[in-house]
């Protein structure tokens, strides 16, 4: 009997859970469910035979390395900064690894060794990075057996509201990690169009937007992430005219965002400190000119030229033009900024989220040059079973479920970017209603 | 007979080196001078009595601590990040230790053990920091005897060209380390005005410009310096409602300079890589979006939508739009551009550099509001014996002999900052011509 061991059972693991538990008794396995609440656990594996809690004390190497003993494989729900420690725990003792996160330099630095071993360490095996590679993949490797040539690829990906949930006028609201949110796009972003490099610093990106439609659900912003130009080598298509991977907002947030970073309230690199008591409108004076004729909002306005309604009404929806009291005085810009997000973006008990994304291709073909598009929408059940849960944990599970059933057989630091390893996992996908719908046109 | 040490021969030493040269037979001293070209430092002393050339390896510990143990005072020049280690040795064996640099943390968790043993370490005594403090304390300790309060403190710097070779148009050429006017103004700057903090981040920094005007000289750009609010510590001004630091430019300088950060080509992390031939016109486009119908003059315009000619005819006069071939291909954007800038911004030996300071101040007495401004012109004599090096060297050689002479008997870790220092110095220095022009009006 093989052991699986999840380490976390947090919002990200519902899924996971659910189709590795549900597997147990069928494919004579044990799960283990390792997290810091064992309730929350407990109360994911609703008891259901073959599945047992464990206690995690992942600062005690001993206690770490217990655990993982117990299992054939590992699958790191946890932060990503942990990844690195649980695959090095998993290496020593010879078990197999598997995350939804970005493969690190750490895990690199192991991957002679993980050879040597005969172990298999997946990474990037979720939604964004995952579903995005094996989807596109697909596309790629079919028009290059045709011998057609990739002149563009373009690639979106957001995790955002279900519409009916959209009721504020920036229509989102957290449906992951705040903090990545607020701190998104910092750096320069890097990809190619038509054969020329293109770099935009972080407060030039939330202009340089592209709108993206998706079939009955209207118009989307999409901003450059990143570094696109290292997927030429992830993808092998090291000689790509344009490249570009992106994020999606909805239409018309991009612009409102800008404000924020033009004004230096996402910047995260100092420390502010405000009387008690201070207000939202004081906080945004303070990245505003003084003046002794103009109000806050009349510099504002002079201060973004092309500040609009739409602009103006999201900044006076979060309470900015009031003398509310800051939620959080202290800290620096962009955790002042995050927790009066919170406030407001939080994600209620009956909102649903909808994870969007689309591949946008042109393909050199014997007849002409055709477009593809292929868009993915995904819309949660409720708070628990999210679009988000969904969309991370099932590929992951599939993936864990596939190596143990045989069906994959690759060796050593891998992405999913093979046929063997996305074929059957888009199949197994779309029996749970993940699918792409593709158009194309010449 | 005392002896001191001057680490470091270079641009900055030469004034510092002849006055304390000249003290030698007189006041009974021995002046050593170490440096990596012993050439040049022997050039610098001109075989005057009582003076020697010193071997330096600053890499060797042993070596650099023999050369220190010969001193009784060690004044560094050497690049900021050595200060640190030589103001160790010299405390382990007991010396006097002067800068005119930035007092560091390191040399602050050095201060119980200077004040131990009564040693006495000078910090920020050449001109930015250094005569810029001294001046502003005569200012406010005068006005403070009176009873005065300073509403508002403004402090102006910049090392630029005298009028007579600014020769391009935009009246600039380094006239000191490249880098760091490269990467000037990087991080969020703050600073209060009127009781409110203010913060501007870079990509705001360069349009956030105060008009200066000197007389006789007409009008400079001044930005605001990273962190002002700490001044408020060291000039003893905790509750004053307005205090910024600023650094001076050409009127015109810091809306040009803005088009390069706006495009992110001051960008110090990440590396770009041409391919070989690359050009000035390839570099700028990287920057700015793809187009298949605009130019990359049209499409900087579209980009930087208040583009002048003025802004223009800089870029062009550097010759960004022009297929001319790149300095440097590989590196950070900011070095990128910093070997453009060097090829044109060169100083040439008939050149020479010109400093301007001035203090802008408020102060409520009696009578009402007083306006005093107290400026600084320092005009270079040639390349070697520039404003810079004068400004920077003769408040530091003064200090040294002033300290020698018995006439400042402060001990600890200090800054120029208290009369007994600031009073002797600014009186020698106006000896030498260094002095500022004061105005004031109600």
């Amino acid at each position: 009997m093989k052991t699986i061991l999840i380490l976390g059972a947090g919002k990200s693991s519902t899924y996971l859970i659910d189709y590795l538990a549900d597997s147990c008794v069928e494919k004579g396995r044990k799960l283990l469910l390792a997290d810091l609440d064992p309730n929350l656990a407990k109360s994911k594996l609703k008891d259901r035979p073959q599945t047992e809690v464990e206690e995690m004390d992942l600062e005690n190497p001993q206690s770490r390395r217990n655990l993982i003993a117990k299992a054939d494989v590992v699958i790191s729900m946890l932060p990503a900064m942990m990844h690195p420690v649980v695959a090095k725990d998993s290496l020593d003792l010879g078990k197999h690894f598997f995350t939804a996160s970005y493969e690190s330099d750490a895990l690199r630095e192991m991957a002679p060794e993980i050879e040597k071993r005969g172990l298999f360490f997946l990474n990037e095996c979720g939604l964004d990075p995952g579903i995005d590679h094996m989807s596109a993949m697909k596309i790629i490797d079919t028009a290059r057996s045709k011998g057609e040539d990739i002149l563009s690829f373009k690639s979106y990906c957001g995790g955002l509201l279900a519409p009916e949930s959209e009721d504020n006028p920036w229509k989102y609201k957290f449906t992951w990690n705040p903090r990545n949110v607020v701190l998104a796009g910092q750096g320069t972003s890097r990809f190619i169009e038509n054969g020329e490099l293109k770099y935009v610093p972080y407060h030039r990106l939330f202009r340089r937007v592209e709108t993206i439609k998706f079939p009955g659900l209207g118009e989307f912003d999409g901003y450059p992430n990143r570094d696109s130009l290292s997927y030429r080598h992830v993808y092998h298509l090291e000689n790509i005219p344009t490249l570009l991977r992106g994020t999606l907002r909805r239409a018309g947030f991009c612009k409102a965002w800008d404000v924020f970073v033009q004004l230096g309230m996402t910047d995260d690199s100092f420390l502010m400190k405000f009387p008690g008591g201070s207000t939202y409108r004081q906080f945004l004076n303070a990245f505003l000119p003084w003046s002794d004729t103009l109000t806050v909002e009349e510099k504002l306005a002079e201060e973004i030229p092309d500040l609009d309604f739409s602009m103006f009404e999201k900044l006076q929806w979060l309470g900015f033009f009031e003398h509310r009291p800051l939620p959080r005085g202290e800290g620096s810009p962009a955790q002042i900024l995050q927790a009066i997000l919170e406030k407001d973006w939080q994600l209620l008990p009956e909102d649903r989220d909808m994870i969007v994304m689309q591949h946008q291709l042109q393909i050199k073909t014997a007849s002409g040059i055709k477009k593809v598009t292929s868009s993915l929408v995904e819309i949660g059940k409720d708070s628990r079973y999210t679009a988000m849960a969904k969309t991370v944990g099932l590929p992951l599970a599939i993936a864990v479920d596939l190596f143990l059933e045989g069906k994959i057989k690759s060796k050593g630091l891998c992405l999913p970017v093979v046929p063997e390893i996305y074929e059957p996992i888009l199949n197994e996908l779309e029996k749970h209603q993940i699918r792409f719908v593709e158009e194309e046109w010449i």
